[in-house]
């Protein structure tokens, strides 16, 4: 996506060779425009899948999520990192991350997860693949069909990606990142 | 907002005469339509101000966000509840949350709130203020105004929006509860 690319060259910090900060327009500072932006695209990449509902990863997940679920018109969920006091009756994955180098838990109401739901997960960073796999996990527990995965930026030098396209997932990444040396950024 | 309360009124549940779960519409899953159409309210009711950027407090308060962002075509700047290790020059202040009964740092990075800054506010509840007044130290430390806040749901029987409203801020909500007792939801 030529919008997303453009502006990761322009505002994107590499803060070392595996860490994009993108904190100006995606992370802490959102660009609505290009967020909704990128919420039509998934609809344009996913059109021939009936989808149903948007699933996505609180926080940094939820104003991309938004978008794509104004874009299909559907009901966005997202998966809470610790199970608030008020809720019971939720399916629970636990998430290793790498960045950060700690285990959490996701979860998700058994209310907001049906048998027949046709889902689209969408985040704004894919690398290791890790909270998909707890995605993957969720879904398959309600018994529904995750249809398609979309992300922001893909860091093309870590499994994620290819361990999901190996596996025959509908993976559409709007960028994807092949290197980030010596302060210069190279797309796939 | 006529649509918001017909909403809370169907679909929300009173888990004790001080909590509201809206989790099927506001704050697990989210029903896109109404969030955007929250937005548009918003730009309707602050027309007269000159704003040009929307904060919020992740996580609960991204999408309301981004709604405002879209309706008032201007980036919206979310307040982090920690401080990631990829930041610094941060404007740091310490809220106590009435519900949980903890301390918690909300952030936001010095690069994005300016001197220039109009700033309104936006949140899905407003009970006791807390959050709001962290947020107001932060504007301040950053030389900005708060032209306004933006508020879903007021819980008009906690003391919140009263304080505010006495200090001459423009509050806006959308719906305000006076009381829910016996399993009944009156508004103001």
């Amino acid at each position: 996506m030529k919008l997303l690319k453009e502006k990761i060259l322009k505002s994107g910090e590499i803060i070392n060779p595996t860490t994009l900060k993108v904190d100006s327009f995606l992370n802490h500072q959102i660009d609505a425009t290009i967020m909704m932006e990128m919420g039509k695209e998934f609809k344009k990449r996913f059109k021939e899948k009936k989808i149903n509902k948007i699933l996505t990863i609180e926080a940094s997940g939820i104003a991309i999520g938004l978008a794509a679920a104004v874009a299909f018109d559907v009901p966005l969920v997202f998966a809470k990192k610790k199970k608030p006091t008020t809720m019971e009756g939720m399916y629970v994955e636990t998430v290793h991350s790498f960045t950060k180098k700690v285990d959490y838990d996701i979860c998700v109401s058994k209310e907001f997860l049906n048998s027949d739901d046709k889902i689209l997960f969408v985040d704004d960073f894919l690398a290791t693949g890790n909270a998909i796999i707890g995605i993957q996990k969720i879904v398959e527990q309600a018994g529904a069909e995750l249809v398609g995965i979309g992300i922001a930026i893909e860091k093309g030098f870590q499994p994620g990606g290819n361990i999901l396209r190996n596996e025959g997932v509908h993976l559409e990444s709007l960028a994807i990142i092949d290197k980030m040396d010596l302060g210069k950024i190279n797309f796939i």
